[in-house]
């Protein structure tokens, strides 16, 4: 999943852990030793950030041997080998945290996310994810949301318009709102509006928004938006929606659900390096 | 809780969410209209990055007012106000998602870091913070943890002397792994050494290692560790402790208890922003 | 027309120009000296760019003052005064070199854009630039062409999806192509297909492209694809227009006409920096 | 033509571009695709910047095979093919078009500078460039003008002296101005004067200016002032001058025509990329 | 002695000396032709750096052979050879001066170190560095330090407390400042406090500083605070100390002498480079 | 002496001091507590970097009172006040020793420099420096070489021409050499010739090379290269000159000395700053 920062990010976090040396591991093991260090899931999960933990390694040594057992994706159960990697032991000593500050916290998002996806599978609803992510990390973060399951929203505020409360009272209404835009922005990109009641839904359907958003709308509501929408636009419903939410929006008929908790409250996936 | 690096993590933060510009505000709303803006909390925490929600707008735009209604490591109630900002509203629209981003993320994990800290407050072990943390930002993370009622550990494999298992082993021993460093880092660091049992602990003790990290023992053993030890050396429980474990691990005479979920698995605090 | 990485083009512009010093200036005009400056026009043109000419010497010094006469999408005449300058002499004599480059080449794609936009302003189509900018400055070549009267295409490979010829073989067929990428994309992304003849656009058409681009297409074929296409979808024309065919291709009701030479052959406008 | 800023300016140029990737190829095209792309010239002119485009295709993967057909200052037919390159599917598609913008600008410059020295090639002066190039492009945009036959001037404000107008006000004349900078400045370093006038002329034979501009003068009085000179410096002709004007500049005897045109009026060599 | 900032610190030096190029070499050099240069000593020493002239040469070349005929540390005698490089001539001709500058600053450096230290051989104290290092080089120039035979105090600001008296100022006594910072610090790093006489000292012991900085104290008195100390604290002499003080203050029994002139004044050992 | 890239030497510089905070000072001193600091000499030099310093200071905090007691190229007694600064008393605190460290380094050039020009303050010839500078503070350093009282040679490989022994071997003959350079470089940029002795100067001459340096010649062949020269080219000598020999080597009538030792071997100006 490399993208043309990645090399970059990780630099700068090599630098935030270990700034001018790891001072334990230089000054007692010798740059001659190599060993093998194995990454074991102490929990049940899907993993993400494979090819990250790899950069890692080979970002402080040009000789590494990384040998994946698991592909990003795939679900593990406890105590599984999820790979392996062969390289100095300086570089596996000093590697391994920030190895698995990246594959913990991208596996546990997958997981979430996936948990998540099983319990709409049946409906044709699919989660979104939203610009709720961690400062610096998004692409890799909207990336483990693909891997877990379900699609991404707009990467930023450059690629995608969302026309929100404010937005539509500086324009004087959603009709102007949109109107207006759509003269504007490359004619690549689609336009977003959200909305709170029917009311508004009709003005957005009626001035042909191409993704509409139902934001904190309650269920009965959302299903009368999805009968009167009529496939005219995109339904989004959002606000708020959890594992115990999720499947009776999915119900109402609705094409996307977007989800912030995928990403802000996702808990690291436990998983363990450890020298053979 | 300024530091040098922050206006670089900022930028780089904007960057990633707002790209060659945010196409939906720049086209609705214009540059001269003003509004204020309001953080709500949504849910009962500790808040903390509330300067760094506030350089978010003011990178955006110079004449911003940010006032604070609370301020890090105070504890808000569901509905409370937190802080609001005057400024243009383009800045309160473009900027409002990387300050709740932020603010979220630190308040949560000052949140959780304060909910552990309770639990033990009677006893005299303190809490600390670990390596697993967001690649990016841990030195904001470790803030959080210190704003929450918790102390650091080293920041990184610079500042700190952490002789574990594999340094040991290649070692050939604790004795000779200790002394061995005390020769070559500055002589400004202690010599913190994992152990296993108690006979490590023996051999710790006997070449005067600073601090030793008891990992994962069961208190039963912790607890004999402590009276092994005597004052002799600093001692730091360490492995998988939650809120469930750490009062019984404290009551052990333990003098710290590092824990990695504080920031690795906090959750997003949940705040809101508002325009007036 | 700010955005966030300007200032680090001005930077790296300026240290390109100026490098370790500008050894004429510093070592002939003292610092305390100051002097207005002024830039005229020597053609008739479409200005962009002010406010990149204004920030090349606030740059290099915090009290300038900077007056613009004109304004970023004004059409100035032979011999008028566009902007005055107000700064120490060695900011307006290092600077003017620089904040000339700036303003004559985006003022040269304004009006380059603005003659050709006025060649087909009875009509309904309107002109979209392409990706084919001077690397580096894209983000300020855009903003030119939409001063100039025409509109923006998609700014790069990651907020715009354009199936061409060779993507269609890979993905087998455009049908394959379009239903591939619709599942995979964010949905506020519209997806555009490339295609060379009525039998492409029919599939295009069939499988719902949001956009289909006709490429190199002769007149007559483009006038009976607009008939066959009935509103279905946005055409844009494409493939080397230019001012001698552009009318008769907006005659056909085409909806967009992208043109590269906007950007990739547009000439400096003539300016002058005169120091009063 | 390989210089120590150029992967940097390739990075950024493919992250304008790219930005978080490119969402078209990589969800239709395989990683493990491999094709052959060619580019053909579809204009006569003169190439310039075959290592640059190379470069862009090996920034994004390793193992590409580049082939030139032409070389740098090479003359090319309409229809010709000037490049190969063998590398997987995704690199040519994400690379072409920066490959491209560089190859096709750079080559622009090369052939606009060889069809000016063209047209004085029987005299013995040259021609040299400007500072009048593409911010943050510099060094490529004189390394294409070299390529096309002309010599460069000064790099920068850093790496030559030219006293002009101002700086002559600034010290009180001309001898003045020379005669102070002479004591101040590297002595590897020329000083350069532009005067208006051949009583200016003389005043700067007298203080021994190293190059003498001649600033918008006709062409009568340019030739008086190459005979008063008689060789004491070097003549530069400089100001407006264009293919109509260039012969009968040089046929005064001058030494260096200086032309700005070359650089910030050049227009895209027409450049095709196919794959195979 | 690799650390993660060194590529970043050769390229910005090698950028500072040959910025758009070496026009000297690129232009009498065939890029075609190789060489093998040679570092000779001019004077004894002791070297220190022969990664970074490595380094500095790969940088600029992926094929070069360095073979080092002395290692880091080694005491060279007049004339002898150090080490040998084959590579382009354009690469040796263009990289041989940043080399130099590297090696003969860091030789200096370790030269100067191990002239000092061999004074107080046979006594237990050890030298350590200060801050009093070239800005931007401090990693390098401690490393060099090692290599000389002396110690490394803290790396800067951030890994080690010094209490100085503007900090017991502050804080209101000696007591009250160890005993406040204790508790803010991460438990891996000492407490250094500096005091000034022995009452001060006194006051040092009794609230348990790690380690125990006697400013500018006489030989006498220094004796005295070791007598007092009796081995509960470090003790650090430091003020001014130079190769005519060093041993009569060793002689107290101290265990850590700093120097700051070890880094701040060491002048360059003189090396040569010769192509062959 | 502000130069662009200054304030990015200093922030990577703070940055390699403070690194994630000063612990001392941030964990004793209130944000709130101001106070007053003074530079004095503690040695007779001559100050340099004086603006070098109060930025170090400004960069930490906005609101700073700098005020100098002396000026650039000043000579101080030891004992005398060079400058006061009003700030937060963590701002001085924090930013002290990178203060000094510049002020040291570069005062400690400037008076070596000065030293050895006034040893040949009668003769006509004057100091050049070298590119022998610290890797990373060339521009300042060749700053402090002129506020000494010397000239600057070139600032690197890129506004210089200097045909040394391996490109006259390269180009086959000086005369080759310089002809073959003459056409490929700016004409700003006059071109210096290395001679070892008379005949190779005779052949520099013939061909017209701007500036000869004569390279470790003795004494008495220079003189002899004095008369054969008369005036036709600028001599430099270089090789070794030192406080000894400078005086007879001025006397042979040699335009210019090139020092390398007053940057690469001068010595850290004794300054200290205390808190009033």
């Amino acid at each position: 999943m490399t993208f043309l920062g990645l090399d970059d990010l990780i630099i700068r976090a090599l630098l935030e852990d270990v700034g001018h040396g790891d001072i334990t591991t230089n000054n007692l093991v010798l740059p001659t030793a190599r060993a093998e260090g194995s990454f074991y899931a102490k929990a049940v999960g899907v993993i993400a950030g494979l090819e990250i933990a790899e950069r890692v390694f080979s970002y402080l040594e040009d000789d590494i041997l990384f040998k994946a057992h698991k592909s990003d994706g795939e679900r593990v159960l406890k105590g599984e080998l999820i790979a392996t990697v062969i390289a100095s032991t300086r570089t596996l000593l000093t590697g391994e945290r920030l190895a698995l500050n990246f594959l913990q916290r991208l596996s546990g998002i997958a997981t979430k996310t996936n948990n998540m996806a099983e319990l709409i599978k049946d409906e044709k609803a699919i989660i979104v994810d939203t610009r709720k992510t961690t400062p610096g990390l998004r692409v890799l973060e909207k990336y483990a949301v693909r891997v877990g399951g379900a699609n991404n929203h707009r990467f930023g505020l450059y690629d995608g318009v969302m026309v929100k409360d404010n937005h539509i009272k500086a324009a004087g209404g959603i009709t102007n709102a949109v109107t207006t835009i759509r003269g504007k922005i490359p004619h690549t990109i689609k336009i977003e509006v959200e909305v709170e009641n029917l009311a508004q839904l009709q003005e957005a359907l009626a001035v042909k928004a191409d993704i509409i958003m139902l934001d904190n709308m309650d269920v009965t509501t959302m299903a009368e938006a999805v009968k009167i929408t009529k496939g005219r636009a995109i339904l989004e419903a959002s606000g708020g929606i959890n594992e115990e939410s999720i499947l009776q929006i999915a119900k109402t008929g609705i094409d996307l659900i977007s989800v912030g908790s995928i990403t802000h409250s996702a808990v690291a996936l436990d998983i363990s390096f450890l020298l053979n």
